[in-house]
């Protein structure tokens, strides 16, 4: 009989959270570690094999992991591979956590993807895509990211890189600069940072009363423009509106691509309700193929979202068939010595 | 044994031509009808049915054929049904062509695809494409079409239109009209009636010297201006670095979405050479999303532009599953005339 439990590890910048997780979605156990505690992969795998371990006793779960599932950013399904991520403070060149992980945990398989990928995994093992055999999961965080399942099956491309969609050009001209080095990204408008630079737009090139002159325009957050459009503030209702706008007309392009059952929204912007929902809906809906329209549902997610993250790596684990050749020890109480992946 | 041929029928506005085609992708035999002669559609089957047997005969195929792939403007793979097309005669409403063409050919399963799709499963069958699991196919002819593989499955997305990539919007704002009656597509740029209207705008919009305003501006065609251009005319150069500028661009956003390793141009415009392909190489690289650059290739389809869309639909034919529960007849002579899918 196989195991009945995978173990999710969502890897950011600041937190590695990690949790056991049944095979009907529920997360049995979690915890979390500082990433940035780490300056050294080493020093970094050691203590969250320990602090695995600590928990999988605490929940007699050792020996009941069928597989471990890991979420971070710019992982690699195909290599196994954590590839130049400057915001982890060990992640520069290649670190093959897929193998290292394994290797720790005494062979059991890994599999790794990036966090929009692990979202998109989750909401259809365990959300609002169950049973979607094409949908587009967009992630709406500090940037726009995208996780795409066609037929059934999670779009990685050639390469493993494939679903970039918040690196999709809106603005032709004149647009804004993104992280990523070029000008008029998605993301440099759809994301909370992309938000909180409308409303410095707008702030600074109109001149209508809004509550949001009150603040301190260089600290202003998208939670800020929602606090006011929720209270009533006209100019940040129509930074939402501009907001929608822009993301409905990239969303009904991607719809061009892979015609998906449903587009399902994900992260701090999608909790916006109606005030970015209706007028994204609207846009949608007249920006789209005629025949596309009236077919393609934008929905939002249905995981919580302190769940959420360890529920899409853990997915993964279901799955998961990277194994290490050479396991350290089973369940080996400290992490092996070997570093020579870093 | 299974048989050794397929039948590719590729259903044009104009013209529907057929071939039977080998495992190797050699057409043995072909030959085609006028589509536009049939304003109703019994008319047009029985004609079809009528010449491809006689093809059939003619190279003792009659018993060899293992399937039927049919290629036609918005032919949809689910459903066997052709919808809302108003460019084939008989093509308005829903039209049951796989089921209708699998009866009168005694039962033989068929499929099919729209015609972009059908160039793609032709280029991975036995063109360009062979051993590529994701790649992207565009065809450059009169409109600009698509067909997506993504895991070496063609993407059909939830409703069987997945893929309408002439159909991205690249000018949000002033975006010439489209013939689905919105603005700024790709295809209003980059098809060879795009090419022929940047010509007619920048030879109102420019004052200096070409070849090109020796013609009636009213008439002039890409074939003009790709004669211009290899003349050595300067403004016709100009149109296909135009051109080639916006094509570059829609193709890298489509790398965000699906990390193809290749994306293969077909149909006229494919033809220009360096002067589009020079030009449209840099600016893909150069709009490329930084972690897909210089990864994937543009290339040009290996079919014989006479044989590939034979060869695109027949492609079809080795995989079709769709079977008319009730034949006519085997392999009749004339076709039934029950004409209720009219």
């Amino acid at each position: 009989m196989s195991k009945p439990y995978v173990l999710g590890i969502d890897i950011g910048g600041t937190n590695t959270v990690f949790g056991i997780v049944d095979a009907r979605g529920h997360v049995v156990a979690s915890d979390s570690i500082k990433t940035q505690k780490h300056a050294d992969f080493d020093s970094y795998i050691s203590e969250l094999h320990a602090e695995v371990m600590r928990l999988l006793k605490a929940n007699d779960a050792e020996n009941e992991i069928q597989g471990i599932g890991i979420g971070a950013p710019n992982a690699n399904y195909y290599t196994g591979e954590i590839q130049n991520t400057p915001n982890l403070p060990w992640g520069k060149g290649i670190v093959p956590i897929a193998e290292r992980v394994s290797r720790e945990f005494g062979g059991i398989p890994v599999a790794v993807t990036n966090d929009a990928n692990a979202a998109a995994l989750g909401e259809m093992t365990y959300g609002a895509a169950r049973g979607m055999k094409d949908f587009i999961m967009i992630t709406l965080g500090t940037g726009v990211g995208s996780g795409i399942v066609v037929n059934g099956q999670l779009v990685y491309g050639h390469d493993g890189f494939a679903g970039e969609l918040g690196h999709v050009i809106m603005k032709r001209n004149n647009g804004r600069v993104c992280g990523c080095g070029r000008t008029g990204c998605l993301e440099a408008y759809c994301s909370a940072t992309g938000v909180a630079r409308t409303a410095r737009e707008f702030l600074e090139l109109r001149s209508d009363p809004s509550t949001l002159r009150n603040l301190d325009v260089e600290l202003i957050t998208s939670k800020d423009v929602y606090d006011a459009a929720i209270a009533g503030d006209k100019l940040a209702k129509e930074i939402f509106e501009y907001t929608a706008t822009i993301l409905g007309e990239a969303l009904a392009d991607m719809v061009a691509f892979s015609s998906p059952q449903a587009i399902i929204l994900f992260g701090g912007l999608a909790k916006s309700g109606d005030l970015l929902l209706k007028p994204l809906r609207e846009t949608f809906e007249k920006s789209l193929f005629p025949i596309f329209r009236g077919k393609t549902k934008i929905i939002l997610s249905e995981l919580k979202e302190s769940d959420a993250a360890v529920l899409g790596a853990s997915a993964l684990g279901w799955e998961a068939k990277f194994r290490t050749e050479t396991p350290a020890a089973q369940f080996a109480s400290a992490p092996s010595a070997a570093a020579e992946e870093v």
